[in-house]
């Protein structure tokens, strides 16, 4: 056989494999320790690190002991004592099964060039069309991130709503939407947004809604499409899901459900009772990087209606059944085109940890946020205004603004933990966002210490590798 | 230690990966015998795949059988004798590189949470960028394939060129120029999509556009973006990029030059001879999934002025300095926000196998091109009209589009190598794409023996899976 040095024999692409495997385990083995954030980067590190790909070959070894050393200066986003933004944690059964479909290498924008995999793939969604309460027929897409599931609701709702002259669209978001479905629009080249208003519960205000489509009617103008959440980014607040789809219906809306966030504690008892009606959505966007603990990179979009995504994407749209054994094509369904095998970092984990791991989990998160803003509530200087719907518990400082800035500010100090801040209501909070599969309450009581402590008034030094502390 | 089941201890990790080597050098070992096509896909085994996962735990050798038994019904895409569509084959350095990525699950879309890493990402992205004759201060961005790049450009050139009212602005591809561009377009809400011309020599006719423009002008509409190919997926024509670069200029529209299947011939001295002009361009999309010999999902875009990507996607864009020393974030630069640590995959296997095996490897695919080019051209009862300018050969019968359609037919009926279809001017094309980095001489001798032999009447029986002939 001719081989090219791109195409190494059997024996060596196992011994790279063994390496990763080692570097794998260290790697997960010094995770429990690894500081919140690592030190900044050097100017010379930096420059070292940024060279072009040389002309000649590299040692494997050496190439992974450097994408270690620039890892290193990071956040620690995998580790048990992440609780900033977002975690995930990352399974590792993901991580593997991306290394597997990326080997075998199939290609999924189509479903004849690869049915067995799509088929695979098609199993998740149905499953997760069924768990939200989504009728027979409804189906979905895996994304990068809900991000892009946005961006193809946004213009799939566009298409069937307002044809191709929708410069008078107007879509309704709540003042604790998160910003993707404002940049969505953006893109998609819709001008009015508005704003709702949100009720002392965080939540979306529904009459407001009802009175902005009125005035907005009576103004010539032609509402599409309004954005419900099933868990704010900043606090985990539900919204009333079920009147938003009450006024959907009346309206003739698109309604959609943010659950980027929150959305999988609909997999736990507690989560669907918060979730009532959102299986009268329109379309669903998920994050597996988030609520089923998988590494960053999959989201997941969930529709009522496939051939309305299609019809928005594909230039031409035949009727699209909803016959289940008809599988759809991925590429027809959204802005990309070519597709990897995205379904088995889904797959893998689903069917090895088996569902219950991940409900038994999910369960934890809102016990652990619970237990975080009991001990919150008591804690001295703290104060803790809402008990947390979901797994983010959030609180500040009673002496205000620039006192929980400061709070924060000690508290990373200690450099082991990782927490954020938002803007509620005018007032900055801190949050706690419990996500991660490796956090457990050993690390949320670590963390609750800190607080106590940095409240009381306790510093623990500098940390001159923080980052400015942005907001999400 | 608390460990949930989500989170196995190293030992177990270290078996699963063990396990997964396996899989993938047995996979390995297989794919020069594996057949063009898998069998169809039995009812009884897509009803077996198709199963929601259960709610207890799988063995991890299970499922991964039924992950290959999976992907055995499909197109062998990693093998070496694909060459329909745009093959890539797949580097294993990659697939490993994407298991490390997400194990150690760093956020990338904001350069503060892992500057390490986005500066190795920016390493190539800025050697990319000087490869092909960009200037200083130029960037670029990994998306999952060139029809994501697409979509950022059109969005960024519609911002700079057209404001938010941009219902009179027109772009301009030619009629090789691949789907991606129109369906960028009708997600940013543009209508106006002129379809040029090509000359004998299957490129964009320069002047067409140039009458195009003026009669756009003179309706009172607004010219902003003109798409040039650095090798159309069709045949690898490639369009007069000093000539599109000197109209554009003149004009003061974008030029946008999809590179997404020949872009990489840049990296040989005769791609580079043939896209002169092409560092003139305001943007470029690339597929190291097809050029680079990466498994599926990796775009490159490379932009003149990163400033433009931003202000079009991020909602306050402060003016970006082209400072090197200031790493961007990637979630401002395009549709996606959450983004896992993407540049591993490109970075790993350039470092691993240094850049001059893959300008080898491209030059090898020239070769073979124009030598499957020479074969066809005396091959009795077929037609090769145009030498391939980079590594697609096309040909077909000389008795028309019916006889086209059954030598490719036959060809298929061996189950052994897959070409796919065209349309060139009207007439059915038989494509003959090389960019794999497992093809080699003997595979493409194989291809044109069944050519050959189809062509001269032979009969191969039938190849019941064999999906519909689908164009490109």
């Amino acid at each position: 056989m001719t081989r090219s040095v791109l195409d190494p024999d059997e024996r060596t692409v196992g011994e790279w494999i063994e390496t990763a495997g080692r570097f794998v385990t260290s790697f997960l083995g010094d995770l429990d320790d690894a500081p919140a954030v690592g030190p900044a980067l050097p100017a010379a590190l930096a420059h070292r690190l940024g060279q072009p790909p040389p002309a000649a070959p590299g040692r494997f070894e050496d190439l992974l002991a450097t994408f270690g050393e620039a890892a290193g200066h990071a956040m620690s986003t995998a580790g048990p004592r992440f609780f900033a933004y977002v975690p995930g944690g990352g399974l590792m059964s993901s991580a593997i099964a991306e290394m597997l479909a990326r080997a075998v290498n199939r290609q999924t924008a189509v479903a004849w060039a690869a049915p067995g995999l799509v088929t695979l793939e098609q199993g998740v969604l149905r499953w997760l069309c069924a768990e939200f309460g989504l009728p027979e027929g409804s189906s979905g897409v895996i994304t990068t991130g809900a991000s892009m599931g946005t961006l193809s609701v946004v213009v799939a709702a566009r298409h069937r709503h307002l044809g191709e002259e929708f410069g008078d669209g107007v879509l309704y978001v709540s003042d604790h939407t998160h910003f993707c479905v404002a940049k969505a629009a953006r893109i998609a080249g819709l001008r009015h947004v508005r704003v709702v208003p949100s009720t002392a519960e965080l939540t979306m205000d529904v009459p407001a809604v009802a009175r902005m489509i009125a005035r907005d009617r009576a103004a010539g103008l032609r509402p599409f499409l309004v954005v419900g959440n099933a868990g704010t980014t900043s606090t985990g607040a539900v919204d009333r899901l079920d009147d938003l789809a009450a006024l959907a219906r009346r309206e003739d809306l698109w309604l959609h459900v943010d659950g980027a966030y929150g959305g999988f504690f609909q997999l736990t008892r507690r989560g669907r009772d918060l979730f009532t009606g959102i299986g009268e959505a329109d379309s669903v966007t998920l994050d597996p990087h988030k609520g089923l603990f998988l590494p960053y990179g999959t989201g997941v979009l969930l529709v009522r209606d496939l051939a309305a995504l299609r019809a928005a994407h594909a230039e031409d749209a035949p009727y699209l059944t909803g016959d289940d054994a008809v599988l759809p094509n991925y590429g027809d369904l959204g802005a990309e085109l070519t597709r990897e095998f995205r379904g088995l970092r889904l797959w893998l984990p689903l069917h090895l940890h088996g569902v219950d791991a991940f409900r038994a989990t999910l369960d934890e998160m809102l016990d652990l946020a619970a237990h975080a803003h009991e001990v919150l509530r008591e804690t001295p200087g703290v104060a803790a205004p809402w008990p947390p719907p979901l797994s983010t518990a959030v609180f500040r400082s009673v002496d205000g603004n620039e006192a929980t800035r400061r709070l924060l500010e000690r508290v990373h100090a200690a450099n082991t933990v990782s927490l954020s801040a938002t803007t509620v209501h005018e007032r900055t909070m801190i949050r706690m966002c419990l996500l991660s599969h490796r956090s457990h309450q050993v690390h949320v009581d670590e963390a609750l210490d800190l607080v106590r402590a940095a409240a009381s008034g306790q510093d623990f030094g500098s940390s001159s590798s923080r980052p400015p502390a942005a907001q999400i």
